[in-house]
């Protein structure tokens, strides 16, 4: 496992004896390719309304400003009676001040009574506090005996009275613009009684699987031929992180086919190749993206994944996978998610890893990240890494450990950090 | 705040004066709370077929036995020669074996030319090995000038040959009923050829608004109304866990709709009301389920949240919400979240918490758990919470602290756990 230059090809297919299989020589770090990715990813600007079932997950795309005050009305923070403060000034733990009941009101009701000195209002938390009325006493600090209400401890004006706007007052800017639509923000959309929102359209991705190889399922398979795997798996991680996939027939590894391939898909908004950006075939894939834009980088020193071509071309981020199915999985996590969600404008995924003992020592190669696939078991991180061509490799792991460039070795039980899928 | 117990009623409507006010009295612990919930939540056993491209975040409802072997081939790992290996045995750094090139087979193709011995094909990665070959010399190995190949390595039988069902192997169990399936594991279906695959169904959730004060989105407010918040809180946060809410009219508050409506929505894989839970109305909700079925508890030692009720009806279970929006919502993440992925067969949520500073202190109530929604802001956990009924405690938060109902104070600076939403 020393040397990874030819082994990550999918179908590879050398179009020339010699010349055609050269090794990948301008590698760059990880840390760099992602830098270039995520510099030219850029964040929508097409918006669309949708209704408020469906905002979840959605990122806004105007600020919201409330019309409205929430609560509309000062309310009730507690149960019990709504009075004049001034009223119960004199009350005390001996010395009770005795109010009329007039009135009860339920959730919903506005009271009907005119309020006058000397008088109480049954109310319940979350009811409009009845106008005249300045405060509530807690039905604890009380004793009814029918009619007559007695308060044994004062209030000041405004004690348990929610006032109006207190969650959210009329005239703020209450969400803002590029915020993501949780359940809580739908939650204030709800509040003010808002039924569509604006949002940023999620971005429509082109994945163009590619190989001779690869048939497309559905199909059955003649000798030599394998089903296309990648274009499931990085549209299932598409959709996961807020783009919309498109699948495009399997691409021919022509100069002619990667051509007319990749100018029909400059329509999306991020391009995703998979297979034929590796060194086998690299003529077709770099010299079509060269001779409609340019090639920014091809092949990162990270293990597996390494023949990854990152081009632009008409201002469209055109992103080359490698088509080992591991490799193109791991570089789906490592590379295409950041930037999708870049251009999605999602957060950054902020879930932090966790931190397990590894089951084994793993052997890695000085000079090259390595995303090592895990699964956990028993409170343990235990390799579960094939080889690049198994895609059990990472269907039967739970998050992959990144062993970083300038580590050759991690000790069995050295704890390392697991981040999930 | 040093007494919640009436503050957390949406529009309570206190039904008689004095009996119907009473506080809540059997409060039960967060973990047996949880522990009962978890104890009744049956497990969805529907299932449906979905195709391959709708099937990410579902769970197997059968094991997937492999029909096939991946890769269907035994194929070369490397760019390079297939030969003979035993041609290679005498090749040395010095002395060279000259093996005649017969063909060149690329991605996709099947050789043609007969093998015998003092040949070779160049192959690319992922090629089937030509019948009658048994290794691959890497192309690093060798030189060539013309059809004259000179290798410079001797290989052993095997060497840089991926074998039929490396990956794969006909006839194993390679996916587990149960299983999530994620992008890896939906590659895995594709790599076998699989179109369809049988899930479970997603568990149906009746989300049942309540309370007189409460208006539909779309209707206008009249005095003393607000919004209904909770419903679409709950159904966005049921729907990214997992389930397909739908949201009921808003209920009446009386024995004879809540009996009406709870009837209706046992044909639901669970209940969800919200409002009417809390002391002012007890009577109607629990009286009717008391009617219908059992009430198991009402009340947990959780701030906030208190008014929470667990019924079971004919074998569904009933989760009764406080109608202030942040109590529903922080139940709904605390309560409603493990029981839905338990009864949606999904996986408990795994990313563990983030580790950062309190900004400031805070005061808890020792006896109750307490949920305090946060802000992350410049590397510190700053608290968010304004009031139970205030939606922007938790639109405007990243996450929450928990603080153990043994603990009452927690100090600025302090590091704490916060969960993401």
């Amino acid at each position: 496992m020393k040397d990874h230059h030819h082994n990550e090809t999918h179908g590879a297919g050398a179009k020339a004896h010699g010349s055609g299989m050269k090794p990948l020589k301008t590698l760059i770090s990880l840390e760099e390719g992602l830098k270039i990715l995520l510099s030219l990813a850029k964040p929508i600007e097409r918006k669309e309304i949708v209704p408020l079932q469906e905002a979840h997950g959605r990122v806004l795309a105007r600020d919201v400003l409330a019309e409205m005050d929430v609560p509309p009305f000062p309310r009730a923070a507690m149960d019990g009676y709504a009075v004049l403060a001034e009223d119960t000034f004199p009350a005390g733990t001996f010395t009770p001040v005795t109010l009329e009941l007039v009135e009860v009101i339920h959730a919903g009701e506005l009271a009907k009574e005119q309020v006058r000195k000397g008088i109480c209002i049954q109310i319940a938390t979350g009811c409009p506090i009845p106008e005249g009325t300045d405060a509530v006493v807690m039905v604890e600090d009380t004793e009814a005996e029918g009619k007559a209400i007695r308060v044994y401890k004062p209030v000041y004006p405004r004690q348990n009275v929610s006032p109006q706007g207190q969650d959210i007052s009329k005239r703020t800017v209450i969400l803002k613009e590029g915020m993501l639509l949780s359940p809580g923000r739908i939650g204030v959309l709800a509040a003010l009684g808002i039924q569509k929102v604006e949002v940023y359209q999620k971005p429509r991705v082109a994945v163009i699987p590619s190989g001779n190889e690869i048939v497309p399922l559905g199909e059955s398979l003649s000798p030599g031929k394998i089903y296309d795997v990648n274009s499931y798996t990085l549209s299932t991680l598409i959709e996961e992180h807020g783009g919309i996939p498109t699948i495009f027939p399997i691409m021919e590894d022509t100069l002619e086919a990667v051509h007319r391939t990749v100018k029909e898909a400059l329509a999306y908004d991020l391009v995703v190749l998979s297979g034929g950006s590796s060194v086998g075939e690299r003529d077709v894939m770099v010299q079509a993206i060269e001779a409609m834009g340019e090639v920014k980088f091809h092949g990162i020193a990270v293990k597996p994944g390494k023949p990854t071509l990152c081009g632009l071309v008409e201002g469209r981020l055109i992103i080359g996978m490698p088509g080992y199915p591991t490799s193109c999985l791991t570089n789906g996590y490592g590379f295409l998610v950041p930037v999708l969600r870049k251009v999605a404008r999602l957060p950054e995924r902020r879930s932090s890893p966790i931190r397990l003992p590894l089951s084994r020592r793993v052997v890695s190669t000085i000079g090259r990240h390595q995303y090592l696939p895990v699964r956990i078991e028993d409170g343990e991180a235990v390799p579960a890494f094939k080889e690049s061509g198994a895609i059990t490799s990472m269907a039967l792991a739970d998050g992959w450990v990144e062993i970083p460039a300038n580590v050759d070795l991690v000790e069995r039980g050295e704890v390392v950090e697991v981040h999930l899928f």
